[in-house]
C-alpha cells in the first residue's frame, strides 16, 4: 500500500493523556480526521463533557470500543489502552480492514516469548498466541523505519525512553563507531509518563521537589532499546539503563555514555555523524540542534587514559518544542 | 487542668500529610514525645519502611488504633483521619482520659446539626449524637483561644483556610471597623490540602501549570469561618469564599476585601490594629509582617466613593517559613 | 482598508517571550511570513544561535531596528519592546506605510496625558507629544473591536491582565446587569508575564512553592481595565484590581466579584449572557467553557440579604490551550 | 583546640541563599547564636527589612564586612561570597583569632596552582599567594574528616556536587572494591545552586518544564571530586561528571556508575559496605536509607558480560529532608 495522506482516525482511550495529545496532533494534520471516539470509563457521555478545553466539531459521543463500529467509519484506529488490551483489540481492527497504530508496549517486541517474559505479569495476558502478529508489527520509529510505517498495517509506537535514548545511539551503532557493550543511558522523564490514572507517586505533593531513580535494575525499557539498537549494530548490545522521575510535566531527556572505539574522534567529526543522519528529519533536527556534548580531551599533566570512557553525551530538546 | 508543658503523644493517621508534619513538629520540642503510631493500612509494618525518610527513635511498629492500647501510653492523641472517623474514636479516648486535638472538621462546629447539614454526606456519619460533644470542643486556634486550649480535653484544630482567613479577619470584626456583610475572601492553597489519597486533580500532570478555582459557592469552609466570625463580631457575618488550587505544595494565601465602617482610617491605623493583637505570637507575628494592603486613597480629578468598598487586603507568609 | 488575509512582518524585540510567540504564532499562520528579525542585543547574530529551539527557513539575521529596511520588506510590524521604546519607532514606520501591532502600553490609553501619568516615570519618555496618534490607535481587543482592528494602521495590543479581566466584565457591563462601582477582580499571572530580563523575584528559587500579591493598591492595570469598561458601559466604572504572581510559566486567571442589580438573576440567564456574546469568538470560547460561577441561592434558615454581594464569577481555561 | 560546643558567629553574605540557611541552621542550635551579619549591599538596613521572614532577636543592622568588627563580636565566620572575596577576607579573620568556614571555593584544593587553573579566571585574583594557607585549610567533609574539622581555624565546606558525589563513592574507593577509570556521576542539581542574583537561565519562566545539562566537558566540580577520590583511594582516579539543572529548588542527586572489581559481590554486600561506614553519621543516615541500586544479575539465555560494567547506583534523599 502506498503512502497514505490523509484519513479517518479512530482514537480509542481518547481521554488518557495519549489519546488527548493524539486527538490535538490530529487537528492540526489537514489530511486527517478525528471520526471515532473510543473510551469505556466515558462511554455515551458528549466530548465536551469529558474534555471541554478541547472542543471537537459536531462534539462527538465517547462509544465503547466496537470493532464494527469503529470499522464502518475509520480508516485507521490510534490505541492509547493499557499493556494488555491492545493486543485483543487490534487483530478485531485488522481482519475488518482498519490499519493500527498502538501505543501500548503490546507489539514492540518481534518475539512474543520475550513479551510475554516482561509485561504478562502486569498485563495478566499469559494466553496471547498471536506470535506472528507480534513479528510482523513495525517498530514505529520514523527516522529509521520511515518506508516501512509507511506501508504498515500493525505500527508499534515505541516507548518514550527508547525514542529518547535511540536516536542519539543509533547513528553511531549503525557505523560502528562505538563499543556496544558498557553503554550507560541516564534518562530523566517528566510525569505525565505516569499516565492519568491517579498514583501516590505522581502527586504534585509527592514528586515536586524532588527528583528519583526508578526500577534501577531491568527497567522494561531496557529490553526495548537493547532489541532496536541489536538490529542496528547487526551485534549483541549490552547497556544499563536508569530512569528518574523529574518534576516536569512533560519532556525527556536521556543522557547517553558510551565509549568511542577509535579515540581520535572529534567532537566535529560526532556531530558530522549525527547531522548526516538526521538532516531531513523535522523532528529530529530542532532536536539535534540542542545536543551538547564533547570527547575528553587529553588533560594536560595527566596521563591519557587508555580507555578512552564516556566520549560522548547527547541530550535533547525540552519535548515541549518538537 | 493547668498548662502542660510535656507529655506522651499518640499519633493516629501518621503516614497521611498531617500526620506526618505532626510527627516533625513534635521531634523538634522539648517535652512531647511520639507514644504511639497509629495506621489501618500499614498497621503491623515498622516505621522505617512506612516513612524511612523521618526516622523514629527504636523503630517503632504502626498499630491499629485501639483505644486501651493508645491510652496505656500517651497522654495526648492527634487524630488525623478522614471526616466522620475522628466523632467515633474521640469519645472513647477521652473516657480513658487521653486529650484529643482532632486535625478533621468532626468537632469544629458548636452544633452538631449544622455539622450534619455540610458534612454527614460526605462522612457517612447521619447516626452521631455527641451534640453535647461536639459543643464543648474547644476551636483550636491559638491566638484567639489560648486559655481554653490549654485547658481543653477536645481540641478542634481550624481548617487551613479558616485559619488564613480569620487571623486576618477577626481584629477588624472584634473592634467593629468593618462592615459585617459584603466580606470577599480570595484564597490560593497548594495541593497538599487535598491529602495523600491520590487523586486525579492533584497529579503533578494535571495541576502544574494551571491555576484554578473549586468549590465557587457554598465551599463548607464557609460556614466554619462564619461560625467563628460571628463569635467574635458578636453579630451576623456574612461572607463571600472562594479557593483556588494553585500549584505549589504547602502555603496557602488569603486575600481578604472588606469595607471599613470609618473611610477616615488609614493604612498605618491598620497596621496598628494588627499589631496590637498578634505582637506577642509567635507564628502569627512572621506572618504579619507580609502583611502588605493599603487603604484606597481618593483618586485625584475623581469623585472620592461614598462606600468605601475593599479598603483592606491582607496575605500571609509562605507556610514554609512559619 | 479592508480586512488582510496575509503578509510580511517584522518581529521588533524578537529574542523576548512576546517576540518568541509571535513568531511562533506566524509560523503556524498560512498567509503571513517573518520578514525581519528586529533586536538590539542580539543584532548581528544568526537567529540560529540566538534561538536554537525555534528554527527559522534560511536562518535570518537579527537586525537593529532600522525603519527603511524593516519598510523594505515588511507590510506589518509587531513592535515587543519595553515601555517607552514603540512611541519612538511606531511612528517612523506608520510614515513609511508599515502598518503596526504594538504589544507595550504605549498606544494603550486614548489620552496621552493619562499615559504620562502612569508610565512616564518609568519608560523615561516626557517629552512624547503624539497626541494625537495616541486617540487614534485602537484597542486590539479582539472579541470587542475586531472591524476597527482589521483596519487600523496602529493596535495597540492590551495588557494580558486587562484581556482576562475584560472579558468576562464587558458583557455585563455592556448590558446594565451590574453595579458599576465595588468591582473587585483578584488576578493571578504565571511568572513569563515580567519578562526575559533576569529579575530576582522571578527566578524559579523565589518563586517556586510561593504566591503573593503585588502593587496592591493602584496597579498600572487598573486604569486601562477602567479605560475599557466605562466606554463599554458608557458610564463611570471603579474596580478594585489586585494581581498575585503564582509559580507557573503561563497562564493567568481573574476571578471578578460585582454585584448583580437584579438579584433575581440567575446562574443560567448569566451563562446566556455570555454565550450570546462570545459565541463565535474561537479564542474566547474554549475559555468561557471554563466558566464556573453561580449567583448565592438564598440559604435556607438565614435572611436573604438584601444587597445580593459578588454574585458572579468567571475563570478563564489555562492558558495553554487557547 | 579541643571540639568547641558553642559560640558567637558572624554570618558575612548573609542575605545570600548560603548565608540565609546558614542563619536558619543557627537558629535551630542550643549553642551557636548570630553575633554579625555581614552585607555589603544592605549594609546599614536593619535585618528585618533586608529579610522579614526570618526575624532575629533585637533586629541586629546589617554591616559591611570589617575585620575588627568582626573580630571584637565573633568566636568564628561563616563566609558565604563569591568565589574569589573568601581568600581576601579569611586571612584577616584568622589574624585576629576568628576560626572560619568559608562556603565558596576559595580554600577547597590544597594546592593554590591548581585553584589559579580552575578559578582566577572567575575570580579575577591571580594574585592570590596564600598557598601555605590553602594547604593548610580543612576539607570539610564531616563524615570522613570529622576530627580535622573540630580542630580546624579553616574550614572549606565542600561544593554541592561533590559533597553528593563523594559520600557514596569513597567507601567504595578506600576499600579498593571499584575500578578506579570510567567512573561516570550523572549528577541532578535545583536551581538555588546558581544564587540569588539574577540569571536568565534560573528564572521560573526558563527553568520550569525543562531539563538540561551544563558544563558538559570539564566543569569544575570534576576535579575537586577528583582531590577528594585520590586522597582516600590513595591512587589516581578519573571520573566523567555531567551536572543536569532540574526545576526544583533546592536537592541534588548524584547517580553514580562504577564497575566492581570482583563481579561477585552482591547488592547485599554493597549495602553492608555503605552501612559500616555512615551507621553513625545521622545526616548521612537517612540519606542512606534511600539507597537503590543492585548489582547487574546476569540474564537468563544471554552471555554473561565478562566485564561487569555500573555495578551500582547511589542515590541520596531529598535535600529538604535532610
Amino acid at each position: 500500500m502506498a503512502t497514505v495522506k490523509g484519513g479517518r482516525v479512530a482514537v480509542i482511550g481518547a481521554s488518557g493523556y495519549g489519546g488527548l495529545q493524539t486527538i490535538r496532533l490530529l487537528q492540526g494534520h489537514p489530511g486527517l480526521s478525528v471520526s471515532f471516539l473510543g473510551g469505556e470509563r466515558s462511554a455515551g457521555q458528549r466530548w465536551s463533557s469529558v474534555c471541554s478545553f478541547l472542543p471537537l466539531p459536531d462534539d462527538p459521543t465517547v462509544e465503547s470500543a466496537d470493532p464494527d463500529r469503529i470499522a464502518a467509519c475509520s480508516d485507521f484506529a490510534v490505541l492509547s489502552l493499557p499493556n494488555g488490551l491492545a493486543c485483543q483489540l487490534a487483530p478485531q481492527l485488522l481482519e475488518r480492514g482498519v490499519r493500527v497504530v498502538d501505543l501500548s508496549a503490546d507489539f514492540r517486541y518481534r518475539s512474543l516469548e520475550q513479551w510475554l517474559q516482561v509485561y504478562a505479569k502486569e498485563a495478566g495476558s499469559l494466553n496471547r498466541q498471536d506470535a506472528e502478529l507480534c513479528s510482523s508489527a513495525v517498530y514505529g520509529l520514523p527516522e529509521w523505519n520511515g518506508p516501512a510505517i509507511a506501508d504498515a498495517k500493525l505500527v508499534a509506537a515505541p516507548g518514550c525512553f527508547p525514542t529518547a535514548s535511540l536516536l542519539p545511539l543509533l547513528p553511531f551503532l549503525k557505523q560502528g563507531l562505538i563499543e556496544t557493550s558498557g553503554i550507560i543511558i541516564d534518562a530523566k522523564t517528566g510525569t505525565s509518563g505516569g499516565g492519568r490514572v491517579p498514583k501516590e507517586a505522581m502527586l504534585l505533593a509527592e514528586a515536586s521537589e524532588s527528583i528519583a531513580p526508578y526500577g534501577v535494575i531491568g527497567h522494561r525499557h531496557t529490553s526495548e532499546i537493547e532489541q532496536m539498537a541489536m538490529e542496528v549494530a547487526g551485534q549483541e548490545v549490552r547497556l544499563q539503563f536508569t530512569p528518574h522521575l523529574v518534576p516536569m510535566v512533560r519532556g525527556l531527556l536521556s543522557t547517553v555514555y558510551a565509549r568511542l572505539r577509535d579515540p581520535g574522534l572529534t567532537a566535529e567529526d560526532c556531530t558530522t555523524v549525527l547531522e548526516a543522519i538526521y538532516r531531513h528529519h523535522p523532528c529530529a533536527t530542532p532536536v539535534f540542534r540542542f545536543c551538547r556534548w564533547a570527547p575528553i580531551p587529553p588533560r594536560s599533566g595527566r596521563a591519557t587514559p587508555t580507555v578512552p570512557c564516556c566520549r560522548f553525551r547527547w541530550t535533547p530538546a525540552p519535548a515541549s518544542w518538537c
